[in-house]
């Protein structure tokens, strides 16, 4: 039941055509979201600076298309493409108007950042092939309005790259940890500071890595209290997530 | 939001103490339950002739005891605990009268099936070590109200004990086929018949049964299109599911 | 041994060209198709609207085309192939008459469906990644004759999406649950109804994912017990399924 | 090389006793803690109100003693130690004062939790069996100090329980979901807030939970982006986190 | 249908009482195993010169005491209970009168094992560890009549001792290999000799055995082409298949 | 060291060339092919009138051409080439004459069987997609002279396909059950017989098939304790100790 | 055949009562073994100062006391049983006289070390749960007669501890690093010095563990070169083979 | 920190500009890295005559012409690009010179082995299609200096070509064993010899080999104790352990 109509009956109700007893069975048989939870999403968008964000590999270039176009008629912001190939982005450039970065395969429309003034997010990184998941998160987190600093190629095999990074890791207020093969890097990373470590295993390795599942299992077993995960390969969710912690105020 | 609460809303709405708007958003904010949702669990066990089912492996003699007291006292019906072991149900029985199987390991209180006059369930198990969960299986079927028959030790390793029986087993509304091990009866009964298997894979086996899930996959990969499988050893949900099949009635 | 065979050999019974004696083994000498089992694949055929389902996949399209004329031949209709890509499908269409979806990758020849004035079966799904195996149930579903109602993108995210159309949930016989990742929907659904549950687990998602693994566990080990699962990704088994459910009759 | 041993040396250095090139040969060869490392761990003591958590599981009585007593001379504060069971508790209450929870397991020495005075955390469980898990979280997240709200048995095979206190979840700054079997509590709960949620899959369940991998990889693989997830059954780390975020101030 | 009534149906085609439609009918409606193939089984028992096995761990002391008196009143000879403990031999031992191994944990009752002339199976063995696999193995094919000679402790990591029985392990028609840990011993086996070889993976090992996981994927990875496995620990299931290639006969 | 050197060695003792210790410690440095060993191989070629199998799928064509070629040249018969595809059969045909089947992937050049007078093999399988496997054991049992009768298309959905031909089965003296899905085929054949049932589980399927592993672990816990089984998809091996067990003579 | 009879036969020939023909036969037939390949393990006892270890887990005490009893008696030295039990270890000492650690559960009888003067090994654990994996390690090692040096409590969610003693684990020829959970230890280690680093995954840990599979997992895919990986709990073989390594000389 | 500033910090101490207490808050806030720990690379690189390897598989052209000129300019040898492609070579061939192995895949540039005058490695392979992950191994081992032999196609399915290879295998100072399928060679080889064996999984196989877990775990449960494991297909792992090994000195 649409809001107007809910208003509509209430106003029934005010005017005596309806009695309560009608109004309350007629409630009762309504949808959720027609008493107004839609408003949580647009909420939601108002508050985080960012739509509703489209998983762009399962999906055709008009279906794409199609969404984002929507949604810019409706004057959303930063309108966010995940997992969007080089081909599918040069397809749609014909039809729409974006920002795109290859490696983290990121597409953005209207992008307008809300700044978050408060603290900032590490994107600390274990090598090379971990950037595209690793950019994933940074750019999600950035197109939230956090600024971000990037740590890549700090893998525990050489430490002393890490070590010599200490001061940076221990300024941020939440730290994105991003590491395939053993996964060591969250543990590592959330032993040596005090505030809340995202880890992202990657499915970078070969033969016993098993596509990721043994940084998965590794960061899952940290035996450093202040980690936590997110799927295989899922940069964005960590962005997300980091930016969501980022943006906390004191109440 | 109470009904009661409701009403009084749309009442003061009616008597103009509340504007249609202020109670839109009153409305608005009001929990799901509270417009009446858990009346449909109620309007379910009218319905299906069961209350609220108990899982009794986790829950302690003294939990058990009040929630059973409780359902007692609201006047509920064919109360059922499952998985409840021989040793809980004797100190059970200090406290509230109820019978008890001790193969299926489950207690009904305020027995009192409602007959389901149209069909039968037909429960099949592969071996005499897959009785505890067929007999979950069928006493759940039973108590639901169903007319149960049990073709029992009908494993595929001797087919003619289940040809011998080709005629019941095409009888049924509904079959729900026990195996352990390879699990081949569930594929084999859906065979023959053309009505719905629910297959149960049991952890009966050893070695590379893997707890389960031998049985598990090949019921899920089963060749015959009419099989659906349930969790290992949930004999109880495939007692339920056959019984919500077997009552469904022309419309 | 054919029927008419059989008929022969009783009939030199009755006619004292066979002893009694002889014929009891030349009976138990014959396969038991001869019998007239056979009958039973045909009988389903009659009673169900639908032929032997070929499934394509590993089929080439010579021996697909060998067997859909066949059939065609022997004057059975609703001949589905499922999971045939649109390659095979197009070189499938020099020899052959029949309608094809490309998103269900079902291809249906002497489509004449014998409808179900029973009932409905709702298809409910997470995802537009999901439409392809929510397709093959419908139209699987519908091919069998039965009215089918879709629900897409109903994931458990956005929870009012679903709970919006709680009313045409719950006026379902049957549903059918389609849904990759975590495979929420299921048991979200198995909670707001009353009526069996099919669960189609999807391999759409990534990482942990391993293949629809997540989804099918999640589905199994459902905390709604009207919850019932087929393979990954088998829309045609949950669709023929729903249809049995919902053909059933009042005896 | 300890603090006071730097001081010496680089007052050795002030006084001429040393040259800076003998200092810094010196200093290269140190170990990283002998730098006053030490003291981070101490500096998160006071900020968390915390000291270094002990793992009761695999020690013993003695063991637990011995490191407890060493703590309660340090004068530390709120020296919890977790999965100690009721037989180890009654042993240890012989040698040392502590407040002991027989649900969660959890032992507090020298409890004085340093009050958080921003926001709330809010822990929700889908089963009277995942409470074990929940209160080591929940306890956790108070004895560093949270205001910790619990909402049990909540799971969405009867969402209207869960929905009927929106408005309860919707006023946290972070939510613990814990559930077992499916976990789709996760999901759903994380679709209805913007607060970052803290997922921990329990091993409650049987069959093809194996182990509480279902709910694992049910999480993991959330299709609600806040949802971040830590290993099976670790209460500990939930509530560990949960705090971490809670604690976060404007910068 | 029993014989008899077949034979019955059949003298009343021959005398008029039933017409050949009636019988044909009749005859389509019997279950398979009325037409006689109850006999194969007895067939079986007569040829292999053992009766069907009983697997004891699954059973009550009293359900096997039941079965095996039975089948000792049929006058059935070499009835085996396999897996049976040595607390429930102990037991039985009261009501039944049997020949207990404790190693291999069989009891066997009215033992006469037909001897085979042909040839003689070897079961060689890893370690002291598989011996109650291998005992399992060597006392199934002895029972069934078979010369089996034993070669312990011939583990591939001292080579020496299997190559000092060459000359033995090639006088064998067919070899049973049991191992834990890597299982290697089977594909050694395999390249040293030209007949078959029954690989018996067993559950000996610990870590990244899995419960008998590692030699299993071993011996079924085999690189000797005469190699084949049954399941994990099944020395029975070995025993009894060499059992059945070591008594082929010329034709 | 080769036969003739090792016959110089004894023939330089016996002309007291060479002291019996001087012998002995050279005898003791041979490697032990060098006695003679190579000539097992050359045994079992004569005995099983095949030579060494050449595996296809991990060879370059010039690789494959020139092991033939040199088998060919020392006068080998019937010399195997496994899993070789179209396209490389295609290139070696301009090097070497042989016949080639492209269903089995199997080339065989030289071809002469031996034939064996006593028995034969039946090759059962369950569906159409498993053809390429039982062509491999078929056509591999052939090779090595043996008679096989194929039974394709007998899958245990369709019960009757298989019964009608139990006569056919119950003649063999080993038969390969070839299943891919749930593989129950080899349970209900080894069920109905009483000779070795060589299983062979196929990658044929999808889903929760996970590349055979349903097959397999159904295969590998058969409750028909007759059958044993192979690697997914090794129908060469399975034709190969097939053969192993028709060729046993009498002794 | 033993060595002294091989010289007879190779007298015999000198003596012209054998044909080199006869004894070249002779030769063929006879095991490995025999040809003196026992004294490899002489050898390997002599060079190592280690007699054959026994596995005790599997063994009973008079199994034990049998073998220990009769290596004694051949003067053997260094005599280890691994894996025993405080309980067995006590029934044991009624017979044979021993050293008996009950936290690695070590034997060792006729203990004489043979001290190795050349470099010393490190044992690196991660936790005090760590300790009886290395233990079995450690004492392994110094049972060999190495220089072993213990850094427990070193896990990487303290980095400080593992800094802390950098020097210590650079002055190792071989460094062994115990570690359940994560098992980063061994990749952080593996990454600070340049001696090879013996990975052991423990099956401490708990959930997402599974036994230790996360740790093995981690370890094998180590981003530093130098870590090689044994089996979960395996302290014994690492033991054995860092002594291995630190025992090789410059030729 | 770099070090000169850790210099001019010094001085100012020295020169009463700084205080000593000031000096060392600063100290304590410094990067490791920055106290000269980078020099560790330099002299590893020195020692072991190799510069850091860098993996190809994951990286672009660019991106490895880029690091490997810069490290051609600061004249490193030996320096190592693995898994790369043929077709990567040939364009890599346009921007730097370097020698190039196809079947490895490992191209280097300013080659120059520092000679190992000791000892040598054995690379044992079990089947020509292990070739690339032995060469792997051998080059690596090679391009380290060391003298490397290899054993090529001695599969543990025709031990005598093993065997024929003892006195080889025995002169190794440490030995890489190459298998995929079972990898049963590492056992045999390990049980051959005293040496370290590193043992390699190979990824080689079908079926039940799971992508190289066959091998994998059959390596990590080997009953032989000197066998050590890398992750499936790491030739370069074993290769430059091999080296580590095989250059460690008499101290």
């Amino acid at each position: 039941m649409e809001q107007d109509k809910v208003l509509d009956l209430l106003n029934s109700v005010k005017n005596g055509e309806t009695t309560p007893e009608e109004a309350l069975l007629s409630l009762k048989l309504q949808p959720f979201e027609d008493l107004g939870y839609a408003k949580i999403d647009h909420h939601r968008g108002v508050r985080h600076g960012i739509s509703e964000v489209i998983y762009g590999e399962s999906k055709t270039v008009e279906q794409i298309a199609g969404i984002v176009s929507l949604m810019i008629e409706r004057e959303q912001k930063n309108i966010m493409v995940t997992r969007l190939s080089q081909k599918k982005a040069d397809k749609l450039k014909n039809e729409i108007d974006f920002e795109y970065d290859p490696i983290s395969r990121i597409a953005i429309a209207q992008k307008e950042p809300e700044p978050n003034p408060h603290g900032h997010i590490i994107v600390a990184a274990a090598g090379t092939s971990d950037m595209p998941v690793s950019e994933e998160a940074a750019i999600t987190a950035e197109t939230l309005g956090n600024n971000v600093e990037r740590l890549y190629d700090v893998g525990v095999a050489g430490l002393h790259r890490l070590l010599g990074n200490l001061d940076v890791l221990m300024s941020a207020r939440v730290i994105i940890a991003v590491a395939g093969m053993e996964g060591a890097l969250a543990s590592v990373v959330g032993g040596l500071v005090s505030c809340p470590v995202i880890a992202v295993p990657t499915s970078v390795g070969y033969g016993a890595n098993f596509f990721g599942l043994s940084a998965l299992l590794s960061m899952l077993n940290s035996c450093s209290g202040n980690v936590t995960v997110v799927n295989i390969d899922n940069g964005f969710g960590a962005g997300y997530i980091a930016s969501l912690i980022n943006r906390i105020e004191s109440a």
